[in-house]
């Protein structure tokens, strides 16, 4: 299905050995034995392909397909079609994930330093790195094992980063401290400074940003999202966090560990995510305010007080996900109202 | 009008060439053989530009403006200030946009390889391109003639673009198939991987992204916009799509021909927009929706579920615009009952 | 505190010298001669310190501060803890800007001309002037003295510049005349075509865009933000306006002195801000609407039509603060009768 153009696949592998790697269970009388050759959607999926089934929406497209192995929940298996072959699994989606990276596996880049990056004499690169044309390192900085660094992505001086990272082209990097296998897309700014300001009789005052931004291990960041260092004191993202594209960060903002932030999603001065909480894309966080460990927070919301731990939050001013639609199914029995009237 | 260190104008123009370019008509004793020098608004025109009126919201700058030649729908053309030629036309902003194109032709860039640029051997260059400094092209890449790929700009390994495309300055191209005459503004991403990833007992599971973003002809590209590649399965742009600056796209998403996006517009993954749909600034789609053939979606509203073909809404969640506007009213007189009470 | 990795501070000064650049006033046996030596948040300040209290939310905070000096108002001078020197002052977040500009001052950049930029013969580069590494600077550019031009920032030909600008890393700049001590964030993209186009026939038809972008003195644009030129005229940014992260101005916006436009907020095109509006991250103003002096908007509103001077407004539609606010309560209020009813 890939293409070779783009991504080179391994395998095949035996529908044993994928059974394995996902946790999964072969039924009665499956021929382990069997070769797989990539991974498909059901629909696109042909007689050697590997597809998955996750959501009861698609139990028609599962009906349908023509894959040949199906990664299903025990209680659809019964429901596939003749000629596929169930790997019966609890969470088909993470099963899925698990035998993508089978056949799709990340290898770590290709050894080159190119002879048109400029990297500064004081600074320190791992072993194995990656750097390609028109990057630029400077003084001082000191970067890991086997990262990869790609064209014209620019880590200032004093930069630090761990291993087996990624720097996505064009990307910016200063005035930060970055954990290991951290993945930042082309395009982000990471460092710069915040929008802070006080306002005094002759117009704003610029404050200088003389903190920095932290961010731990396995973190990712999507393209062309921005992350301001701290005012005084650090910006800082727990490890495992999972940013996407176009999110805003600002000075200070100390996101948790394992957090999800979708895309254009926007974090004000100060403002905290507790661990494993999520925000929705578009969404807000108001200066200072907090949301809770594991709380979530709708797409285009806007957090202005503090939201508690755990809960499900929708709406500006963002409330509680079933006073939110309570309030919308009221304003419409108004405006039925209104009409009878 | 324009300043000529970043523009440089064609013509002059005879008012006969210029209304035969417009498709537009004369009025009875007009001099066919006056001369046009430049386009310009109602209100910085001078005798010899020429302007247009497009809304009934500026005919006070119409009858107060000083332009020589004016674009005009019939109905107005009488009361054009004295001194003012008028070519009567029936979309004038239309005539005005073909108007501009006579006076600042699009022109084919300047063939040119930088000896700056790092084009990679096992790429293909079409004729007559531009490739300025600092621009790297992977192996395998494909491109087509006149292409102009700006200064720093990335084009990955595999990278396919046709004719007469431009890639601005800092854009990154991964993992995509791009028609011809499509225009890429500064600082777009597009074929990042997707925001997709399981989440198992220890985390979340990166879904490695094996698809890629297909975009056919004429598109545009805003700036610092970001399309990802599809998890499996393309991303794909239809024919003459038109899409503003900060628009985020994410994996597998399908948008149809001439569609139009506003500025900071989001679509979630694997959402859907049918021919001629539309959709307003800073507005979302939810994952999964479907936006109905020549749908309308205001600004700064979310599709949460799908949307019927040729209707207009508005609100977050999005709904028709009527009962959006109804709602307004109705919340209104509740406030106001409320402070009568 | 800060990284000296990353910073290189100036100083220590004396209490009395800090007093007297902040405008503030000692206490009743004050030793002037007291060393400072460094600015840090109450919650990390040591005895050598100075902080600041600028919010009653904070006075806890400040009671169980170490730091050794703070800037604070008269009315709170008194509830210092044991061990802290405080400097009274009219407004301590100013004096604390003022203070933290004396620690870490705004240095010139050190005048470089890196063998790896590509200046164009026919550009002019004023005195002391640095540029970096694949930095390219078109022909016809003018750039005034002690600019600071980061590594691949992009200024197209005939772009002028005022003295003591920064460009940041990766920065676009086309078509545009930028004033003096214009600060631009990496990934800014200025002067790019705008969005418009006339809808013909055969589709949309591109409306060349021959204006510019002109930015007066002292603004500062933040990263990944963009700013496109004027169909014809000028899109317009006034002295002293403040533009954070990611923010999006259209074609032929106008933006008066001294506004501040938070993250994400999105202008489209020929809308207005007057003198010292202001607007809240997210927010964003329709086509042509006017927001008038001193105006200021919350986040996440969204302007439909031109609002007068001086109010505070909110909402999508944005309407006054007080109004949104008791339509809140009213929609609140009709929700808890329904669940009595």
């Amino acid at each position: 299905m890939s293409d070779p153009r783009f991504f080179s696949r391994s395998g095949p592998f035996s529908l044993r050995e994928v059974a394995a790697a996902v946790d999964g269970s072969l039924q009665d009388g499956a021929d382990g034995d069997r070769v797989i050759a990539d991974v498909a959607p059901l629909d696109g999926a042909g007689s050697d392909d590997l597809s998955f089934l996750d959501n009861r929406k698609y139990i028609a497209a599962f009906e349908a397909s023509r894959a040949g192995f199906c990664l299903v929940a025990a209680e659809f298996a019964a429901r596939a079609p003749a000629g596929m072959t169930v790997i019966v699994c609890e969470q088909p989606y993470l099963a899925f994930a698990l035998a993508a990276r089978k056949f799709y596996p990340q290898a770590a880049p290709e050894p080159w330093i190119s002879p048109d990056a400029r990297i500064d004499r004081e600074a320190e690169l791992g072993a194995d790195c990656r750097v390609e044309a028109f990057a630029v390192i400077g003084a001082g900085a000191r970067i890991g094992a086997r990262c990869h660094i790609e064209a014209g992505a620019t880590l200032g001086a004093g930069v630090i980063l761990g291993d087996d990272c990624r720097v996505g082209s064009g990307a910016s990097l200063l005035c930060c401290i970055v954990g290991s296998r951290v993945a930042i897309d082309p395009g982000a700014r990471i460092g710069t400074q915040g929008f802070g300001f006080a306002v005094g009789p002759r117009g704003p005052v610029r404050i200088p940003h003389t903190g920095r931004v932290v961010i731990e291990d396995d973190v990712e960041i999507g393209a062309n999202t921005t992350i301001d260092r701290g005012t005084t004191g650090d910006t800082f993202i727990g490890r495992g966090t999972m940013i996407d594209n176009q999110v805003q960060i600002a000075h200070n903002v100390q996101i948790g560990r394992g957090c999800i932030l979708a895309g254009q999603a926007g974090l004000a001065g100060s403002s905290q995510m507790g661990d494993y909480a999520m925000i929705g894309g578009k969404s807000g966080l108001a200066n200072h305010v907090k949301l809770g460990k594991g709380a979530r927070v709708g797409a285009q919301s806007g957090v202005v007080d503090d939201l508690e731990a755990g809960g499900t939050y929708l709406g500006a001013p963002a409330i509680p996900i079933k006073d939110f639609w309570r309030q919308q199914i009221a304003i419409r029995r108004l405006v039925s109202r209104g009409k009878g009237a």
